[in-house]
């Protein structure tokens, strides 16, 4: 529940309604807000009911925040730029998690190197293209969100196995174009992938998305699911959408609305 | 065009309708028949309008069959079972299609040793099981057809990245659960995979069967298609699978009945 005492507000920030369980996260413009990307990896992500989580390249914290909705397990979480790590951490204030969630700031290629094997789960939304690739012109908060400036994909994948415990689970969102060397570099540090879902925007659109877990130092065995397709013919979100953003009876009042529009029709 | 002075069916098979460009083919009980993963690989594989064209694998000659419908090229087909090809050559001579088909009773892992580099592109739906697992009770048809008793998925990947030109192309169909190993194998063997799509049989049901096709010697690159979805929430085929099946103008009477039971509802 927000405490109002409790949030502190730099310039150019605005406190944004999670829409669930009455979370509330601080964004900026300045910044790279959360995307739903995240949000379907808060979801996608198999939880334990408690135990130790950790969270890479965390940005403002939208993936610590959703997952306590889901389990009282603690949550750390990892953020390389300060600006970003300190609006997370101001969030976790605000919605009165300190006890839950706790960020640090630091860089994810130093951080594992005391905490091996120490987290049950680990999630992670990288940056998604290869340093040095797409536009130059966007601003350095950006441009470190999107691009591998600060560990590639195997710094990520490696520090990713580093920390979760033998039996523990990694569970990445990235984009599919990446998807075989996301696979390779996995199993080439003991993450076997046990579940592979593809987001289409449309059901007849190519995925743009695809969240992955996998277990660490399981054995062979993959399930591809069923497509998460976002939007339907009447380019409104899907009731699995509005399920996973606003909750079950937000979804079952939508359902029930479509099915009147359609009966009338 | 059938020819029923051409069809000579030996006892216990029977000739089925392609029901698709007057196309027939010999099947029997007691052998595999075609099933939907080689009609749909028929379908998502690239096809050059001329040139040559190699099907791995081929069983009773199904794809070459259906392949014939969208391309002038020539096509060689491979099946090591002398019962299999024997009935796929007599299928080439009822449908009089003798003169772009031929028909080759060998093992993929020799006859791709003098004719390296020879074909535009090549199409297998090769064995599922690695040999040795699953039911050990069925006919020796069916457990060569099933398992990988006459190479193993690299021997057939092998095969496939020897008889394709620099910048021909590979599809295949396989199971989900081998995914990582035939996209492995297909590196391994510079065949880069650029289009993937997976067929699930609901909206809601995990993918049963993948559909890959790969560039000999491309650059990195993929693509996740639209996911195929078999049947619709009435148990019915959805409208891409009249169309493969069936062809346009089926799929278009198919849409317009739908139509018109939704309006009257």
């Amino acid at each position: 529940m927000i405490n109002n005492n409790h949030v502190k507000l730099e310039p150019n920030e605005r406190l944004d309604d999670l829409l669930t369980h009455q979370l509330h996260i601080i964004q900026s413009r300045e910044v790279f807000s959360f995307s739903m990307d995240a949000v379907l990896l808060a979801r996608f992500a198999a939880v334990p009911p408690r135990g130790k989580m950790i969270d890479l390249c965390t940005g403002n914290g939208v993936i610590p925040l959703l997952l306590t909705t889901r389990t009282k397990a603690t949550i750390d979480a990892v953020e390389i730029q300060p600006r970003l790590a300190d609006m997370a951490r101001r969030s976790v204030e605000a919605n009165g998690l300190n006890e839950q969630i706790k960020i640090y700031e630091d860089d994810l290629r130093e951080f594992h190197k005391q905490r091996h094997g120490m987290y049950d789960v680990v999630t992670v939304n990288p940056p998604y293209m290869p340093a040095g690739t797409g536009d130059t012109n966007e601003n350095e908060h950006f441009a470190m969100a999107r691009h591998e400036r600060n560990g590639t994909l195997n710094d990520i994948v490696m520090a990713c196995a580093r920390l979760v415990r033998t039996g523990g689970r990694v569970a990445m969102v990235h984009r599919p174009s990446r998807l075989i060397e996301i696979l390779e570099t996995m199993r080439k540090w003991k993450l076997e992938p046990k579940r592979i879902r593809f987001v289409h925007p449309h059901k007849d659109a190519e995925a743009n998305m695809v969240l992955i877990e996998a277990h660490r130092d399981g054995k062979p065995d993959i399930k591809l699911l069923p497509p998460l397709i976002v939007y339907n013919d009447q380019r409104q979100y899907n009731e699995e959408l509005i399920r996973i953003y606003y909750g079950d009876k937000a979804a079952e009042a939508a359902m029930a609305e479509a099915e009147t529009r359609n009966t009338e029709k």
